[in-house]
């Protein structure tokens, strides 16, 4: 048997994309589980508990070194399974350097600044995991789709049309690499659900009391649109997934599967850093044999409170 | 056997001070177990677990029901196991609706403030948990065993001395009333680690490359003023022990009955709120009904991606 880091990082290699100018969404099947079946649904719960355990000790060390972050975007259909990813993959980690930050619709005060400003805003510092639940690539997406939305956006009038969406991810990638360069690891996922999984998922959580008032009729109409979407995801895919920041097609027809494929991603992004912990060298070396004395000096403290 | 919840709940009331007029720190022992002893261990371990489990499901409600919010501070000596107690209570509960602040020695911009801004804007929104590592109750703990830190604070220069502390205690519980009034649970958490105690933890973590990075000289050296701390502490709870925002005195001598203890404080602190699931009604539940006609009536979708 291969060592479990080995096997961990290996699960989510396939659905990496580091150059998009090839990309097709076809290619990718949300219903794949690579190697396994329903059938290690069983293997695949003991797997992401394994991956959580390497991840919480590699975040230990991630936070003792300070000096990388990692930022984790997460886009996908609604009902995909975004939330759902978060709280299996993530909770188990130590939450004192996770920060999971949500974005809904820009308000006023997001709204007069630009795109990347509410984002930039809530970057992971160093030593700790930012997971960005939506993002700036809404921009690109939900705002393409419709882009009758860019007339609350106080633009200036030039560029318009598709110079517009090329100077967007232009931007992005630039901000990217900017993040890239100064110890940010961005990583990217689309989880990706079929049109079908949506429909029954929707059903689903129209039947749960636990979960319905998650539910608004609105997502139902955005299915109207599923095939624009499907084209802007292809498209920021295209435009935006770098060596520096690739994007992760995850399969998420299956739950099950796609946390062990997130748990993966991230864990393989904590892997390729040079993690460790702060060695203690030269004049702190001094200062600790000092404190050590001084600690074995005192005795039973006379002063008792 | 009582049920679980109400079991997880008592745990922590005996160390809850809800009145500070009494309050003495000499009646708290911080080897003190409870009705457990050192072979329960693995008991203790095992409840901890059911307990995180029950203030998971309880978060899930906090955060669908987006009414209250829960403010989580932490104070301590140094090694008293802060970082550990955030790690194990708060591992396992859904990140997504968690934010862990720790606050560190303030920075220019934040002393240009007053001394509860910066805590303020770190506040979790409803339906969230925040944990506050340290806060600014470090304004009447370090701050008063070193008043000389005050020079740096550009305060006017009135009051000074006791007079000070006493307007500091009371914009506290003003403070916490506010949040109180708001729907913010303030409950605050000092652990309680004997002089003994933090002296072994020292040496251990001296001794451990995997810890050592966290050990500062200067740490030992503030043993030298524990007499004070305490006596700030001992203060600092008699002035700001209410019922809206009580203490807990939490023994923190034995790390496996300090977590049981927080886990039963926030425990203790969800279950007293009045957490549902939003009910859905009205107009809504048409609007469910017709999504749910819309889906059915789509049948398989001829446009396919």
């Amino acid at each position: 048997m291969k060592h479990p880091l080995h096997e961990s990082r290996q699960v989510s290699r396939p659905y990496r994309i580091t150059n998009g100018t090839k990309f097709r969404l076809r290619d990718y099947d949300p219903g794949d589980t690579g190697k396994l079946t329903a059938g290690d649904k069983p293997r695949a719960i003991e797997a992401l508990r394994t991956g959580i355990e390497l991840l919480a000790e590699m975040q230990d060390r991630l936070y003792a070194q300070d000096r990388y972050a990692v930022l984790v975007v997460i886009q996908a259909m609604d009902a995909a399974g975004k939330d759902s990813a978060i709280k299996h993959v993530m909770s188990g980690v130590n939450p004192q350097s996770v920060e999971v930050s949500s974005f809904k619709q820009p308000n006023s005060e997001e709204l007069d600044h630009d795109f990347l400003w509410r984002c930039a805003k809530r970057l992971p510092e160093r030593g700790h995991i930012g997971i960005f639940n939506r993002s700036y690539y809404e921009e690109v997406l939900v705002v393409r789709v419709h882009p009758e939305i860019l007339a609350s956006q106080k633009l200036p009038d030039e560029p318009s049309g598709q110079k517009l969406w090329e100077q967007r991810y232009k931007d992005i990638r630039g901000f990217e690499r900017h993040l890239a360069n100064n110890g940010t690891m961005v990583r990217k996922i689309f989880l990706n659900v079929s049109r079908d999984e949506q429909k029954k998922r929707f059903l689903e959580r129209l039947n749960d009391p636990q979960k319905n008032w998650k539910f608004s009729a609105a997502d139902v109409a955005e299915r109207g649109c599923w095939k624009d979407y499907m084209q802007a995801y292809e498209d920021a895919i295209r435009e935006t997934a770098t060596p520096d920041a690739p994007w992760y097609v995850v399969p998420a027809d299956n739950k099950w599967y796609t946390r062990i494929v997130v748990a993966s991603a991230i864990i393989d992004t904590l892997a390729s850093l040079d993690l460790e912990y702060p060695k203690v060298t030269g004049q702190k070396l001094k200062d600790f044999a000092a404190a050590k004395k001084a600690l074995l000096a005192e005795g039973k403290p006379a002063r008792k409170r």
